[in-house]
């Protein structure tokens, strides 16, 4: 009973922003989000003081709002100042073949905080949500897994400091010790309230939330942590994994552990507009890290939602309307070049410049920068995938 | 709202079994249990089908009706005339450091099952479970698993042919991953409607029905039966666990498996009477293989209900009610020579016989059998204990 009104409330809201779902009427309204979630907005003084502290200029994620909101990141800076050291966790949810540039911002993000902090990471692929989700067979799960490893890996993360691994096969020993202790920790009605299940779910589903909040807790790591029960974690994701670390961060003291600190992205646009994330079902919502320069080309020219006006006369009087443009947002992604992107935005937005223009300079950048994915994904063999999945300590993680 | 109907529903009810409570008003009616659960009465034509297949008479639980129940017992039977080995499968959840003589009954049944059949035997013991249910540690219920396997092993299994594993060190690799496809195929209701859960019940509890059933597939086990996805597994249990195995019946043709076959038990009655299993909360409800003969002898003079007369005039009068006496109840199991219970059930329920002299004679049984059992555990030794537990393969184990 209480299933089906949490779910028609859900169906009633204008946006619905879970693990599985993100949809809304108009644009994803983020300060709302930031509200019914009870995170809060990254503000400029936090990112002065990464900078201060990495002595490093600000990822360019950090300086466009990419990554906007955040828990306790403030007292991970806390405690970093003071000499203690972190462990970062992310993760990603092998469903299909190819990654698309959404898929790829936390991984870019994530190695920016390992080379700033020069903290250990743990990479979680969870295979058996997947499986459980999507219907893939184990086997399916298991493949997808380790292809995308090679993408993860073609981010460039130091082999040295990062641990990447399949739930298929490392849970057991001490994690699933913790799987044990969260879900003694969290009743059925709390994760209804958190992710909405209803009582034809399978109990899989049930099941899942403990194993995305076991990496929060270095015991789960042995390998890595062993002792280093105080070790906090911080964790950088899209927004729609909240509800996890929410129901984590509920547990952690209950447990004995910090809460995890967590950083938090905007969803990456689909070509069509900012309703949503970009959906793996349909090719042409989104760049694929594996589409041809051609293939590029074609989505943007033909897909990508413009901002411009509907004839040049119109275009030069008006300007474009920079709000709903996605190639503007794109370039506000990748284009690293401040000076280049407020050149652009104020030339376009003036009507000095066209929307093919943009959508040029666009197809260049995410030419380059798939190209230059796949030439390192091609590099990543069999046996540097072993080497990043190896159950093993990483010496200087901390150095 | 589902839930609460259900679990009124069993409020109301004259009886309630389930894993975690057997009670009833009067004493059980195992009719109408075997009528509610859908298994199948163990007739003598079975009985006499064990004693011919095995060339061995059959053991005192089946020829006293211990073991009363089961589901496709019968085609195991056919596979194994055919030539079909299986395996048996049976467990237990480790809450006490103590076992009473309940606990062992199934335990003595499986022994005589393998020695019978010449059949690997998996044992569980489920410290995961009773850390969730009973709220113990991780580390105590691991510790009450390492001490119950102690007395399990003191009931003579063969090394060779047994693997006796915890969850919290098992739970990984194929283990989980059937998990995971079990837990596919149950839906949240399902497991509701199964076992009467609660929204208030945490995602613990409805997480680990997968675990218990996991071992009734032979892939749980790639160590003992890789390529053998096809073997048959036989689960000796009290009745109160057949709702595990029923959900588990479902999920087996889905995943390609034989469904588990089961052999099932009486509870054996409290010491105060047969309303109910005897309670590991009221000592006195029950024998422990700890207690000593002076114990014995007080528990069952003290506390075993007498079907005998209030006064030894009317005993001789009326003679004693064998029905709900249980030092005949006892006897029932522990007593193997069949002519002599015969003879102390005609005297006794003829008057013949006084309350004392049953007493006495059962104490002298129970007395021997603990003493035996405990010298037995006390030659377990922390590497027998080591050795049953290790991940091994079991090369002779159908031989």
């Amino acid at each position: 009973m209480d299933n089906n009104i949490s779910s028609e409330n859900q169906e009633q809201e204008e946006q619905v922003v879970n693990p599985w779902e993100v949809s809304a009427k108009g644009k994803i309204d983020y300060d709302k989000l930031i509200e019914k979630f009870g995170c809060q907005r990254l503000d400029q003084s936090i990112i002065d003081r990464v900078a201060h502290l990495t002595g490093r200029p600000p990822h360019v994620f950090l300086r466009r709002g990419v990554f906007f909101a955040h828990r306790d990141f403030n007292e991970i800076l806390d405690a970093y100042e003071r000499g203690e050291k972190f462990y970062l966790y992310t993760g990603r949810g092998p469903s299909s073949e190819a990654l698309h540039l959404g898929h790829l911002v936390p991984f870019m993000f994530t190695k920016y905080l390992q080379d700033a902090f020069k903290v250990p990471l743990v990479i979680q692929l969870t295979d058996d949500e997947k499986c459980m989700w999507k219907n893939l067979t184990v086997e399916e799960s298991q493949r997808l897994a380790r292809e995308n490893a090679k993408d993860i890996i073609a981010c460039g993360f130091d082999v040295s400091k990062t641990f990447i691994f399949s739930d298929f096969d490392y849970v057991g020993g001490s994690f699933y010790k913790n799987m044990v202790k969260i879900a003694k920790c969290v009743t059925y009605n709390k994760v209804v309230g958190i992710f909405g299940f209803t009582g034809e779910d399978h109990i899989g589903k049930v099941s899942f939330p403990p194993v995305q909040a076991a990496p929060s807790f270095p015991s789960s790591f042995p390998h890595l942590f062993a002792g280093k029960h105080n070790l906090r974690c911080l964790i950088p994701c899209a927004i729609d994994q909240d509800p996890y670390f929410r129901m984590t961060r509920d547990v952690a003291p209950r447990l004995g552990y910090h809460k995890p600190a967590l950083i938090e992205s905007l969803f990456f646009p689909a070509l069509q507009g900012e309703t949503g994330k970009m959906s793996a079902s349909d090719p042409n919502s989104a760049i694929y890290v594996t589409d041809s320069g051609k293939d590029i080309k074609n989505k943007i020219n033909k897909y990508a939602f413009s901002g411009g006006q509907d004839s040049v006369e119109n275009h030069r009087k008006y300007g474009a309307n920079l709000e709903v443009d996605i190639p503007i947002k794109y370039l506000g992604f990748f284009l690293e070049d401040d000076v280049e992107l407020e050149h652009i935005r104020t030339e376009y937005g003036a009507g000095c410049m066209l929307t093919g223009e943009v959508k040029k300079r666009l197809t260049e950048i995410l030419t380059e920068m798939v190209e230059r994915h796949r030439r390192a994904r091609a590099a990543v063999t069999d046996e540097m995938v072993d080497a990043f999945m190896a159950v093993r300590p990483l010496p200087n993680m901390f150095s």
